[in-house]
């Protein structure tokens, strides 16, 4: 055992390190699947441990990479044999609602599904949601920004977060645990930790803000003949809803013919001649009126020739039903299979054309390949998954130059919720500048001078445009 | 002339620059009365113009005071006659409303009410409103982090600006112009620009998100008789209104006796007898429907015993009767005079004893103290204005040190919406930690290594605790 792995030990305990085959058959990315290599995972039990191992890395200039449900999907967590892990899975205490500033205050490790129940159990709703709810954690879906089905509503999770404790690379605890949301003393520094993927600093503690519990809930699944009438449909909910639209989810005519059409696994809830698909949902206080205004405002749509069919969830039951849809990642996965995935962001009107665009291409050079595209339409936010049958790193990198190229063009941006981590970091320069790059490396150097947060991340330089890429 | 200025002149031409009278003229603070000193007036008409300004600033140590609006009340435009001032005056540019994806571009000189307008005619709304719309320029609400009247519903402007572009202190251009919702590559950037005062940078145009046009507004005041029915009762309207409620005013009894029950200035809306009176407000996408149920949510109110009495506003006129109650601030300046105020929050369970305590504290200093109390409720955010007959200097720090150490002991926060600007600084530390403001100066170092953009406000260290202090 090495010295430093030693003193590590004093301070968190035998039970909270993990050395060996104990690495090995933990995983660092998902699905989990094992074969982590690292010097160690360390299992701090507080805040007071993260500050005093990682005083002990940064004298060492020891890198760390933090884990937390490890439920992110671009390499965010991914190891190196000389890495240590940090892994926040002992601090997952959340303290009790505070029912009347509706906030609740959570440990880093706290998984994402517990502070729903928490919060719901207090009468209260903490938005953020999201597939993986049982197993991604509070400090994973701060550090990586993560959106979910009702940002429309409720924003990302940057707009839920009051206040933040994270601990420096040299140890030093910024307990910016603010519980008010009007707070104007200086810089925001939790935004620091926000989306910066670990690589600033480790988050340890959050402050979460809470919301009204929805006293209704109404579902519609409805089929549109052009992208014209899709955004001014949405526009117009929006407007009709008064702001109480909490998802809207496009799916393009392909999604619905490869998952609903083909068989009848999701049954046939609309027919398969509709070229855009949309799955929407608003929460209110108020169920008989609630329903009633949207009806109304689904009939209105449907006077306007905006919309050509609809079905309404008549029950918890159907409303999850109508949810498998837009939700059966798996089977799209094995019916795509080896699928390569995206989730961008672009303008709503330069959408339609983007998709036209990669889709020709695509198959200019793979006749055989197949796309589907789904997202959240309100939010900018589309998913593409597609296979050409093949991994092969080459063609994989032709299909990024695709996706990306054509992105870049229309001022898009490469991950809408993912992040960066290893996997985009090729190509981060087709959404951020030289100067904002730039930027960002000065804020790495200013708070992580020796490079020992969860090094090569999001600004590891790649040679060449491979997106596999040495660290920095 | 210097050669610094004679270079500048060069950059943004002989009507770009102000010099001697000119300058003595204009104000730094509000209200305007004259007497900015400073080394000239700047006024770009282009982010290249700024950007070429800031390279040779910093080439020369020069220091750059930006100027927006100028209606900030902590300081935060204050120069001495060794700056040179930054005005974006000229840089007022609104482009054509994008409606299908509800952003617009402007520039950082552009007032806010104009960004309003544009909104309004193409049918959306520009959320963030303050009663300095007419001057404030949007610029100015972003390095400020403005807050207003509609913070409960949308947010602080820090979550209606998608994207900025600002010019570093050595003449960078970060154009982070992003225009989509969800963006997650690499750090965002642009919360280093919002709510940091000008120090970390000059931002030059601004996305703004936008939101769809309210189709109906309902308006009540009401009475009540305890702080714990005023929480309650702030809880149960914003779940019944599922979301829609776009604010909630708290006026203490002291406000009302001294604003309303005094004179019959604003008639006598409501008995002058309650705790408290709270204006509310709900805006949403149906007039009929939403009216009902804001009447119906009064009335259980009511029935639960939390309301003693309401009127609601009949008419767009008594809609602004009412909101003239809450905004006659003029009166109440006259009527305190001379008069200090604070923008505090805290959690909404301290802040009857908190009052309570202020006022105790100052009456047994000033048996002739009078204190008026009102604020955002829903933002945890509480204004006090007072007065002890004088603005001793001395006289005011004691007042300061009661109000701010009755805060601190409460984790309270010292600047909900104002900001730090240089009135603050001596009691930053009440709301944030050592290692918060070394932080903070670890990021203007890395920013602004010069200390040439703003410098001392914010992060200036202040002799003893007098609030009047050196820059850094």
């Amino acid at each position: 055992m090495s010295e430093l792995i030693a003193k590590i030990r004093e301070i968190v305990g035998a039970s909270g390190l993990l050395q060996g085959d104990a690495v090995g058959q933990r995983s660092d990315s998902w699905p989990p699947a094992g074969g982590c290599r690292a010097l160690a995972i360390v299992r701090p039990a507080s805040t007071a441990e993260v500050s005093a191992v990682l005083r002990l890395c940064h004298a060492a200039g020891q890198s760390v990479v933090t884990h937390g449900g490890l439920t992110g999907l671009v390499g965010g967590g991914k190891t190196t044999p000389d890495d240590l892990v940090l892994s926040l899975e002992r601090m997952t205490a959340i303290e009790p609602v505070d029912s009347v500033n509706r906030t609740v205050t959570v440990d880093a490790g706290a998984p994402l599904q517990k502070v729903h129940e928490a919060a719901e159990a207090a009468g209260l709703l903490f938005p953020l949601d999201l597939g993986a709810r049982g197993t991604a954690t509070i400090g994973g879906t701060i550090s990586t920004n993560a959106g979910g089905n009702s940002v429309i509503r409720y924003g990302m999770i940057r707009e839920q977060v009051l206040g933040v404790e994270a601990v420096l690379a040299d140890g030093t605890v910024i307990s910016s645990m603010n519980n008010v949301i009007k707070n104007n003393t200086g810089y925001d520094l939790k935004q620091l930790f926000v989306g910066s993927e670990g690589t600033l600093g480790v988050v340890t503690r959050a402050v979460l803000r809470l919301r009204p519990l929805p006293r209704s809930c109404n579902t519609a699944l409805v089929g549109l003949d052009s992208f014209d009438a899709l955004s001014v449909f949405l526009r117009n909910m929006d407007a009709a809803l008064g702001g109480t639209l909490s998802a809207f989810e496009v799916m393009w005519n392909d999604f619905w013919k490869l998952l609903v059409a083909a068989d009848d696994r999701h049954g046939q809830p609309l027919g398969a001649a509709h070229a855009f698909y949309v799955l929407l949902e608003s929460t209110g206080g108020h169920e008989a009126g609630d329903r009633e205004r949207f009806e109304e405002a689904l009939h209105e749509a449907f006077e306007q020739g905006l919309i050509g069919d609809a079905v309404l969830a008549q029950s918890r039951q159907q409303r999850q039903e109508l949810w498998a849809i837009r939700d059966d990642i798996e089977t799209m996965f094995t019916r795509l299979y080896p699928p390569i995935a995206f989730d961008v962001s672009l303008g709503i009107p330069l959408m339609e054309d983007y998709v036209r665009e990669v889709r020709a291409a695509l198959t200019a050079l793979w006749p055989a390949a197949r796309m589907v595209t789904f997202g959240h339409l309100g939010d900018g936010n589309l998913h593409l998954v597609l296979t050409v049958g093949s991994l092969d790193p080459e063609q994989v990198h032709t299909v990024e130059k695709i996706v990306y190229e054509a992105l870049g063009r229309r001022g898009g941006v490469i991950s809408a919720e993912h992040g960066i981590g290893l996997q985009k970091r090729a190509y981060l320069r087709h959404s951020r500048s030289a100067e904002e790059v730039a930027l960002m490396r000065t804020l790495k150097a200013a708070l992580d001078p020796k490079n020992i947060l969860n090094p090569g991340k999001i600004l590891g330089r790649v040679p060449g445009d491979t997106g596999v890429g040495a660290s920095p």
